[in-house]
């Protein structure tokens, strides 16, 4: 189990499993990420998992916490449909790796972010501690936002691009993983989650009433055993005095996932004939 | 919509939809009471019964947030068989009025309260205000604590009975929903919950590591309709200074939950033979 | 009393008062803004002016809450002199009023916001609901965040003034207050409340350890009353759907408060000699 | 620094300092007592104290966040008049050892806890981790409850005496302060924190709405130096598996904190000729 914190900035979302990580301060599943009307159906499809994964390895399993996010893809798919199963789980898992995709794959691909196609995009930075380098990385799923707002990179959409998007209304959601290396305890993993809010605010949110802030942070550095003959277990943190580092890389990390989700993206025509745009496209355009 | 918090005294425990209560202050579906590897399973099936119902009456949904507590019934359960199914909460839901079972019934099949046969109990109080009377009420899921610690109405249980329960680790919940018509903001349904752990303690709990203690309470006085066309809405809260006497009632209600549940179980004999027995069993062999 | 809400961004702060804002949600004095150091001090003469006033008005004081803000002045001021005396509190307080100074006034004098001579800055909107026009406003005492992340409206710093100012450190603090006359619920304001960060990463800051983001909102429209014959009070709360224009004012208030506090402030040099200069001599010299 | 942590179950109170201690998990000066009205000044004597040691040791203070905390005696004592003066504050931490009085003592001269003379209780527990003994201790500043509600070691104060006691409303406050010499984390700090309800409860107290009941943790085991050349620092944590015995004992220390302090107290006679009497008279007379 890896230490771990959950951040809600903004309440408006359906996120299961992290009343137990702010309690016990670890991550002990995978996080999935789908949509709003199948996290039941993914939480009960993780359990399966690690119910069976129990089983090969002999010890059956008896409490798991899954962690499941979501954002609302209502308008590009017929989400009352709830095509996603259990199936998808266990594939997601297994295909799990240290290379992937991002853009409008996974539950990414129905995501709508600033009016625009969004869904998965990742980020990370290197900081020096101590004369070691760490990493810190962020990945967000994008949901949120309106065309008028998005800034990139410090510039105003509307000073890049004359496109016209039609108006709509900031009802999605976004949901942002941030992973490191670096030891912290799960008090500063919460200060970390409150710095990804830097970052979605640059690329111009203001955290609409409909949209689901929601961050979790977790570290490789400090690990919790299943089980412990010893009852005290060392455990590693930064002196706060030396966090800055890190803080600004949260931003900058967050940021750029929130435009290299946009980036990655391509052009989807949705269940109602609805298309939404890539930026992209846009950017070719121009 | 109804007006409600929740709390999390100790958050081992994986109940969903308590991110949104907190950022709403809305209750929008029945709570549904699960065990453990359940949680995923019963969260779908409430989103498919909120569909059905939004498709019977025209309007399709789009979000919504299905709030399902649980406690683990591991002992007597044979919980990674997973036996819920969709049906059950369809079923439950149909079921549910006024008039109710409480003791062994529903998800407190399996629970173990004390060490003793636990599950579903209820108790409620009338408090006066402004010359009207109201009531607060509350329901809990019994599966916390270990025998030697039980007090029961003040009396310790050694002092009452003889009896040998064979020790046990204290790992299991307690999950307490309140209810009333008085009106209350959000913040002081918050308020309530806190005092619920008043009634855990005078039966005896410590709230230990494993036992999960989750506490949401509603009010049906203020409520939030779905659309409004008037941007602001009258509610009402009780002054600050008038609260003691619901804060009592709170803590009342909930011992006598706690008692409710252990004095309408049977005793029940689990999967691998195990048996556990009734309170009321030991009083009659005393 | 007002109705109101604090929330803490980043908590290396010493602000008092807050515990029981966010008990009771109420505010029940002026909140007084000062240095770190001086916060007991000017805490014990709000102490002393209500005792004074309720003695006026024939009810002794029993018990008062005074809410007290601070930020660092150490570079400019000799912080450990404590040159802040009790009658400045009073002063204060029989000054305020609705025309009100900007800049390097009050708690501003010693303040450096990004490098650059800060302190008050204000700034306000107005929104309409029902076809009523309410005001929201901002008002922060600004001494956080470094010169090369300053952004101005929308527009790095470095792309405006070719300006050098010494490298230094993150490590002051901003307090935000937010006044409304909308009628909102203490949940509500908690709301407003996180939307401030929105305008304060706008301007460039990225909340660094050493940074106290405080936040309290408070609104005219819900007044509790110090004693009350009914119990259940009348009280008016925003449909929540209705809220995006608050919280798009509240982002917009905060940045321009911001900004207003460096444009408002002059030149000033310090104790020690060391001159912090003002965003508008350097708009000057270019 | 100690690592430390803060709760706030009710949060009617003027409790200074614990914003900082949520955020940094750090106890960076000596915790006060005192009545309400008196915050501030013992805040500031506080400031002053630590900026004359600093001076004495060489560096400036530049930022210090005292720890105030206080219950309200304004029913024995003559709260407006206000009689605290800095000069205490010194005395009280230059006296400040391992052997230290209980009872009417210190802030705990006026209080009134359960309608009897309270103030200062103190009680330990030896709890063994991984074959070494470690101690936890509580100290609370009494100063709540009513008569009728109070319970003895599991007993109603009622089948333990006839004494009568003129009705009284439940307006005081609960301050407890758990230490410990066990590797905690800020987290764990918190989880005893919950813990100390459960003493509270036992002896009676439904935490009524004037309560202030605020809970400060720290442990002596993990130590966060001022400035430090590297950036990583070790620490230690138990297990949560392992914790019980540890919640277990928070809740005896409460309880019997509690009743130490009760029992410590002689009967006092306070400004208005109001006597508030003592336990030992009462069981005296009995």
């Amino acid at each position: 189990k890896l230490l771990a914190a959950g951040y809600v900035w903004n309440g408006f979302g359906k996120t299961a499993g992290l009343v137990q990580i702010q309690e016990l301060g670890t991550l002990e599943t995978p996080i999935a990420l789908t949509n709003t009307l199948n996290v039941g159906l993914v939480h009960d499809a993780m359990v399966e998992y690690m119910c069976r994964q129990g089983e090969r390895r002999g010890y059956p399993v008896y409490s798991v916490n899954p962690v499941v996010c979501e954002c609302n893809d209502g308008t590009l798919s017929r989400i009352a449909g709830r095509p996603v199963q259990a199936g998808h789980v266990s594939q997601a898992i297994a295909a799990a790796g240290p290379d992937f995709e991002e853009g409008d794959v996974g539950a990414g691909k129905g995501m709508i972010c600033h009016g625009l196609k969004g869904g998965i995009g990742s980020a990370s930075r290197v900081v020096e501690l101590d004369g070691k380098q760490y990493t810190i990385g962020a990945l967000v799923l994008s949901n949120h936002a309106v065309f008028d707002d998005l800034v990139v990179a410090g510039t105003p959409i509307q000073s890049l691009l004359d496109a016209h998007i039609p108006p709509h209304e900031d009802k999605g959601s976004i949901i942002t993983v941030l992973a490191t290396d670096i030891p912290l305890s799960e008090r500063q993993l919460r200060r970390l989650c409150h710095r990804a809010l830097v970052g979605l605010s640059r690329t111009g949110s203001f955290c609409g009433n409909g949209s689901g802030e929601i961050v979790i942070a977790f570290t490789t550095a400090n690990r919790v055993p299943h089980y412990s003959e010893k009852a005290i277990l060392p455990m590693g943190m930064v002196h706060d005095d030396a966090i800055n580092p890190l803080f600004r890389a949260v931003a900058e990390c967050v940021e750029e996932s929130v435009l290299s989700s946009l980036l990655h993206a391509e052009t989807v025509t949705g269940h109602h004939g609805r298309t939404v745009r890539c930026l992209s496209d846009l950017l070719d355009e121009k």
